[in-house]
């Protein structure tokens, strides 16, 4: 399938496997701050824990896979057409699968009476679960929110470590939100623990939260407030079109191309495009139409 | 009104929605961490929360409104001059609405029995009003200096995230001063839970002790320590006609103007310039004398 | 002996007393907060003072010496080829050196009733000492990671202070495992208090499982994820003759050289070679075919 | 006096007058975030309260004064000839003042049950004052070297904020040493309340420690590890005369003062120099030859 094209490349699959190892390290690493060995919860250990091991990630792995490991980022991108839904697919896949293998390696050195629900995140019981999904979407709206205004190649005002600053956005969802729902913002942060400890109580909070809030940051960024130049054209030009009559057959059929493009502007997570424009990598696809037709 | 040129544009009305955006945010995460679920007071989650969350927000939005979303750092800008009046009214507008609204939305998802005052500055009952007020004085000093300094486009010595440094300016602060007054540095934050739980004691204090320390610290800045070529040339001329008598009519107007922009760089909170150096953007406008005569 | 060359040179004694007093600074100081003053153990205190300690040695002597401070880093360096066998074997020795000094220097200031183990690392009493292993190996891998990427000349993607991200690599490590193991991730941090305080419980698992984490850290980063160019060449040279006869005899023997090279490729802690391509040093050595040969 | 030329201008009395606000600020912040308002000592509080206070006046007034609010800093730049000591002493007099006054406004500012010692330093009971001082001496090498270090003109290896480097310094300084000598690091943050408080016991440790720690740390930087290119051309020029005997009477005068000036190689904090290479400022004094003459 055309779909699929530019997968089958030993980068895409370093990548993929460099998302598996960095979402592995993390949920070993912060689950593991969540465990408790005395009576008083650690709060500040725990959202240093999970922001700093984020930026450590960000630091080994941006290079190789963009350090996602997070399925509301792979998602959000690619409703924002950064990242074709083929790719993403495997990318959420092997964050998932790294989730699991994490908490299962956390399962097996922590002692029994530790272990606790090894850091599976629960809405505090006296939340409803609206209340938890509000939390997680205001959450995880700030933290997608950071990672694309932080990767903005516009942008010449950012100074200092953006792997940095994509970390302190999870501490501070920690910091104030780990009391409500545990501070997920992540949905395979929250998968693997699950599937470890058989925990699903109210698990769709912690899918369809930070779906919403990664989604809406990143459309919201990407189509109001800093939208991409040939975005901005194609705006433009679409406009221009709809006002004016088209001259021809040739003429009408772009015009219903550019309507589909249009249509595209608005964010529809259910449909795949392949328009595919990775973090970091400048090469833009010359034969995007032909791609812009292909749906899986 | 000429002195609401330059509002009217979509890149005005995306900074004001931005500011409002950021300070929701900010204000229901921030406040969010002041929230008590345990007996002990958590003062470094609490300074971590609100330090790092300005940070992000600046991270976030800087680009976009420069992410004051402080009426004492855009009220202070405006007395440099580097903000008109006109644009700070709805810039310190959109802050307070966005803290009420934040606030808003944290009360509805905190549990009644952990509301407590939702984070509403309040000054310790041990202390005076005026000892609240000088606290507030200083550590808002500090941070507009820090605001002005980091932003100073005539340095060349600051390496590193000015988001996070302003950002750790605001957790010192509270690191000090939560147990004397909360800690506010900025008159919306304190407005937000203020208008919510409707408590009122000592509110002034918010907003007289950040803006006369705002104030005092953006002055000390431009004027004293590291005042613009431009100043420094029309202060120069200024002293220099003051010196000789002016030659005629023509001259005499100029000497009148002149002594008017001299009065201009002593601060004045009242009185409202359109003279419009934002931040970020480098474009002067050529007609500033005609603004000039323009007030509000 | 030709391994040998190089060392006598002020530049290399310089690094040699830089990693002996960085570590005396890092040890005293970070050895120095697991002391404890009070009946709660300061997680968050020591996991801080690790890190920062590490950022700030990497600060002061990052130029001098290039800062390993940690046998795990050093040993790592040479199985990828970026430091002398030769060296290392110095490097070592400083570093355990400087941590028995500055261990001894603690004990020496330290009054004997808060003294306690003195920070000694110790496996805890509810896990197998392969728990432990496992622990030390992931938390070394993670951090040897980061030293390795962050300090990848080819990446061009990394801002913000390489410092303090290998700083907050050791901190994750503490706030994950101080409960578990100590969070050694450094033989030399685990050998000083050892030797001050004979205590030597488990002690191998300080140096086999940091040793085991960081090489294959560095191996799967510089062989598989991210390989110099030169190295893809060979590896491109030697599959290719591989595949097609050699000429004649000359051509033999430069197949046979070629194939020592890739052997050479895969990591052996054991053997030594002197291609030196030390950190932060541009100029090549050109007698390089000629050094391969000379192995310790 | 010759010794004072360059002290009376606009330039250096902001430096002075920049020091005393900053030093003011930071006594303030900080000696207030060691108030107990509770039971629990809050140590991480504290030891970041420090460092990022100290981070932020380098941020605000790094360019202005350099920042260094802090005498052991401020005599270790005059050791190594970066500052003459006609401006040391007005900026250890300002940084005294500072650090009274802003101890004095937080007395002001602090329930009297509250004030406490108002954070003066102690060596704690259980220790000696050589113990003490022995550790002031290595927390101040630390932090003394990093100053030095970052600021070396001559490094191009280091990315991130100076400001938060030699913040975090201060940090771990606290964060270990807070329970042993109080963690000055810093004779004016120790006079300030010792001032207002009368506490004067082992006053001198706060005195002698951080000298003899800052001033080694600087030598051993500027003489040992990274000469200036000067200072080594200088070296070396004195070396070869003293090998060869020396021409005529004109030479013999040369030699006489090279041999000088290899004398003032070696640190000697009670003779004045008059070499003035400020921090930032490029320029270099032509007659410095003449001014080499000029003690004070």
């Amino acid at each position: 399938m055309v779909a699929f094209r530019g997968i089958w490349t030993q980068t895409f699959w370093k990548a993929v496997s460099g998302e598996f190892l960095a979402m592995l390290i993390f949920a070993f690493l912060s689950l593991g701050s969540t465990i408790s060995w005395s009576e008083n919860q650690q709060l500040v250990l725990m959202s240093l824990c999970f922001g700093l091991s984020l930026a450590t990630m960000i630091q080994c792995f941006g290079h190789i896979s963009g350090t996602h490991i997070n399925p509301a980022v792979t998602i959000s991108l690619v409703c924002i057409k950064k990242l074709s839904l083929a790719k993403a697919i495997f990318y959420v896949a092997a964050q998932c699968l790294g989730a699991v293998v994490g908490a299962g390696l956390l399962y097996l050195v922590t002692p029994a009476d530790r272990v606790g629900n090894l850091g599976a995140t629960l809405v505090n019981s006296s939340l409803s679960a609206g209340q938890g999904l509000l939390i997680e979407i205001i959450i995880t709206f700030q933290l997608v929110f950071n990672v694309v205004a932080s990767s903005d190649t516009k942008r010449n005002d950012v100074k200092g470590s953006i792997a940095l600053a994509v970390g302190y956005s999870v501490t501070i969802g920690h910091l104030f939100a780990i009391n409500y729902t545990g501070a997920s913002m992540n949905p395979a942060r929250s998968f693997g623990p699950a599937v470890i400890m058989g925990i699903w109580d109210n698990h769709w909070v912690y899918w369809v939260g930070p779906l919403m809030g990664g989604i809406s940051a990143a459309a919201l960024y990407e189509y109001l407030y800093c939208p991409d130049p040939e975005l901005k054209c194609l705006l433009k030009e679409v406009l221009a079109k709809a006002t004016k009559p088209s001259g021809g057959k040739h003429r009408e059929v772009e015009a219903i191309r550019s309507q589909e493009e249009a249509d595209d502007l608005i964010t529809k997570p259910g449909t795949a495009h392949v328009i595919d424009i990775e973090k970091g990598e400048e090469k833009k696809e010359k034969d995007s139409s032909g791609e812009m037709m292909s749906s899986v």
